[in-house]
């Protein structure tokens, strides 16, 4: 699907984002490139999936909802919505178990239809003036 | 201009960003719609004014650097990157005359070829880690 360039970019982004929300680590491998860049550091898919997988142990009912979706051929941004319960620290922040509702605004370089960079910005004071 | 949609919204973007980096305030209003809503607020472009001049009197260096830009008809994303030093607090974070480089990644809809939603997230976080 996406390695193959058949999808367009917005498609190919909520396959995406279903796969992350079905825990899906290993179907990664149809959207991430190898090698990428995550906030110009340079990562490995291992390294992602490994990102991932401590979001998923941190915040158990952690859902990807997009608020918006703008795509071209060579970039996709994303505003994602995000409303769960980290169950200790998220991000350096005690959280604690507390519910908090914050947004990542995100974008994202496609390369042969895989994603190979992140540049997100999450928005961590929201969360801060939650608790 | 921007309000009688004959530029294209990347063009359109790239004028408004122009206008920032000229401190032309008044010229705004070929930009933004007279009542908006930032972060989900409602304001007036009255308002977006005021917020923009508290910014540059704040950051009398302040320039705006488009790094990344994704468009379609309706919305607008871009990764904007900053590298100045503001005077005193910025977004209650006490500078006091330091040089920061940071990033906001924020999104637009726009109406009529002019901006009536803003949705920002600033990475603060960066900034505290530069201090």
């Amino acid at each position: 699907m996406g390695s193959k360039g058949y999808t367009d970019p917005e498609t190919m982004y909520r396959q995406y984002i279903d796969c992350l929300n079905n825990r899906s680590l290993d179907g990664l491998t149809a959207f991430v490139a190898g090698s990428l860049t995550y906030n110009d550091s340079a990562i490995t898919l291992e390294d992602y999936q490994g990102l991932l997988r401590q979001n998923f142990h941190d915040i158990p009912d952690l859902c990807f909802n997009i608020s918006l979706l703008v795509a071209n051929n060579g970039h996709i941004a994303a505003r994602l919505k995000f409303d769960c319960t980290p169950t200790g620290e998220f991000m350096g922040i005690a959280v604690k178990g507390k519910r908090v509702v914050f947004h990542e605004n995100v974008f994202y370089h496609l390369k042969e239809g895989l994603i190979d960079a992140v540049w997100s910005v999450i928005d961590l004071e929201s969360i801060r003036k939650q608790l």
